[in-house]
């Protein structure tokens, strides 16, 4: 595999990677690390050798100050932008990225990276391990968002980008937006976390919880080992996304969509078939997820979340993990999102406000709970074009169309 | 097994019943209801023959005009007073029901059955299916709130005892007090529906199909036929009861009982163990829950739940179920419950209104959530014992004490 020369990268379709095949999008890549360059963990070990699968889009300009990273959320991946090589799909942030949108790929050079402990293409727990030849399993080492930050930095100085323009994710991509300002606050320009917290709350480690106990509930999860003969804890995971999903909708959302309608019939069958429309949504949301996802990484990533707490780390005072920041911020939350309610966002400004940090905030009325931040809510775009094109101002970008 | 003979009956202590063995409190009963007295199911079936289990308190005045029924909810049952005698634990209801207390044994004779489709003594599909001599499993019909009410109103007749003082239930058992009001209005002279809504909205079935999921998921289910081989799908049923328990407290409650703290230790362990006290209090409920509960229940009886919709079976106009209705109404909520939200309150008083009846409502303000109904709330405390003393001179009732 070549790694990537950004330096001879003026469009990120120019890039050749010997690692993508047939069905890789053409600006799909992988980071490689190697011994001597581990991944120092907040668990207090080091991971090496580790990869980092990334997609770039637009160009990084001569002074390397364009370059503005996506943080994804729990379920997310790198494919921001363009079909998905498993599903098929658009893009998960699609409505906001691209030539012309908010996060304009016509001025801004834009990586999304596969979270560490990930499962679509970076180092996570159904990777092999080098000792032992064999998936990792729940050998894998605990990650934190600290940690996929910090593996995050590392791909920034593999591809010679010291300073983010900015730094953009909703959900547990907000998370890692936050970290990024408190680790490296001179590295980040410009923060946009959406819909997000400082902390995970005890309702949200208990929805998590549940969500582990049904994939490891499933004989098929074998301890975490399943990769070693096939199987694969499908149902146990269908039941944890089931349970997740309702989580990032509101009930005005689920009733304005589903109410309490029958799934092609006008009565109920009197019978446990997916009698409504919103049992036979959910059931396609668990069963469509297991294709796509690892169930150990999801174990993973979750626990990541739970374990998030910048006020503990910064001696109890959450205004103190971001201390004479230079990073401009803009945090946007949704009404109707009662997993990372508005509550969490003020806590996040106030915090900034006490630090002195330059902050603005907006909250988006909208019925469509937390999973508003992807879809195409009007609001939320105006406001990532407005605050972006604010900072590249004072940034000094020059727009090239 | 001896039918109990009430009018031998002025004190429940004196009932004998031979079914009963040592661990079953003396004021535990069965009504068994011969092929002559099929319970005629909306699912169009009947069920025959079929048994009703029941605790009685206090004892029935000589005009058999103090009965009070109380409704259990999803995972409760009729040790609604006194030692469980699986658990061992108090009755659920407690707080509420007693000498002097708000529902007065002194006063009343309140009387609790365990739902048809229950597995605490009544006909559920744990019961021996006659064709068969083998347990129902799936084959056991799918039962609704108004066929748990039709089995109370035999099981009324059974005793001899027209009309009732009072109906009082929360959640579950608030429905089976809309639906007794709404089928039976000249059997129900007060109404106490608590935390409770005449149809359950898409979100709460969302969260009802994660939980018969997770029990389908788990290979011990078997199909239903679980009882069969001796198997239990005990780690399906503790994931479902371990997610529905979320539903139950609110937000606030979780932050106030157990915020970020972890289990026993300063630090995260960085591992899947149960870190946090959250995730220990949620995995007791969840072991705890399997030791009492039948799985094939749970299936049974949130498909009620999901089933129940007064306004449909009144041909869409909420208010024509309580047309001219006699019974005098309170209706109960809480301020943090997010289940049964009080706007689900205030669309019962509504349709009341709109039916002319006799209604008063009040909204507790808490942070205990759905919860709320079986804990030490005085406010709630207060309510019932006002209405019902309001009602019991209104029935032309004399305290004996």
């Amino acid at each position: 595999m070549a790694d990537v020369n950004v330096s001879e990268m003026p469009k990120a379709s120019a890039v050749r990677d010997e690692t993508r095949d047939a069905d890789t999008p053409r600006n799909s890549h992988v980071a490689k690390f190697g011994p001597d360059k581990p991944l120092r963990l907040d668990a207090g070990v080091s991971l090496a050798p580790f990869q980092i699968a990334y997609t770039t889009f637009g160009s990084l300009n001569a002074e390397r100050s364009n370059a503005v990273l996506v943080c994804h959320a729990l379920t997310g991946d790198q494919y921001v932008v363009g079909a998905h090589p498993v599903t098929k799909k658009s893009g998960w942030w699609e409505i906001l990225i691209g030539p012309g949108k908010p996060v304009d790929t016509d001025r801004y050079f834009v990586i999304c990276s596969n979270v560490v402990g990930g499962c679509m293409g970076s180092t996570g727990p159904a990777s092999t391990n080098p000792e032992t030849g064999k998936p990792w399993g729940l050998e894998f080492p605990v990650i934190t968002i600290r940690d996929m930050v910090r593996a995050q930095a590392m791909l920034l100085d593999h591809l010679g980008i010291e300073t983010l323009f900015a730094c953009v994710g909703g959900s547990m991509g907000g998370m890692q937006v936050l970290q990024w300002a408190a680790s490296y606050p001179q590295r980040v320009f410009a923060a946009l976390p959406i819909a997000t917290a400082t902390r995970h709350s005890a309702q949200n480690i208990a929805f998590h919880e549940v969500g582990r106990q049904a994939i490891m509930a499933d004989p098929e999860w074998k301890g975490g080992r399943y990769h070693l003969d096939g199987s694969n804890p499908r149902r146990g995971l269908a039941v944890a996304r089931m349970g997740a999903h309702i989580t990032y909708l509101s009930d005005a959302a689920l009733h304005r969509k589903f109410g309490r309608r029958f799934q092609d019939r006008e009565n109920p069958t009197f019978s446990f078939d997916a009698d409504f429309e919103v049992e036979s949504y959910l059931r396609h949301q668990g069963i469509s997820f297991v294709e796509r996802f690892d169930a150990n990484s999801y174990l993973y990533l979750t626990r990541a979340m739970d374990y998030f707490d910048l006020a503990a780390d910064a001696g109890g005072v959450l205004a103190n993990a971001f201390k004479a920041t230079p990073t401009r911020f803009c945090v946007v939350s949704f009404t109707s999102d009662w997993l990372f309610p508005t509550s969490e966002s003020r806590a996040i400004v106030h915090a900034l406000n006490a630090a002195s940090a330059r902050v603005s905030f907006a909250e988006i009325v909208t019925d469509k709970g937390h999973d508003a931040f992807l879809l195409d809510e009007p609001e939320m775009a105006g406001i990532v074009r407005g605050f972006l094109d604010g900072a590249g101002k004072a940034r000094g970008l020059v727009a090239k169309k």
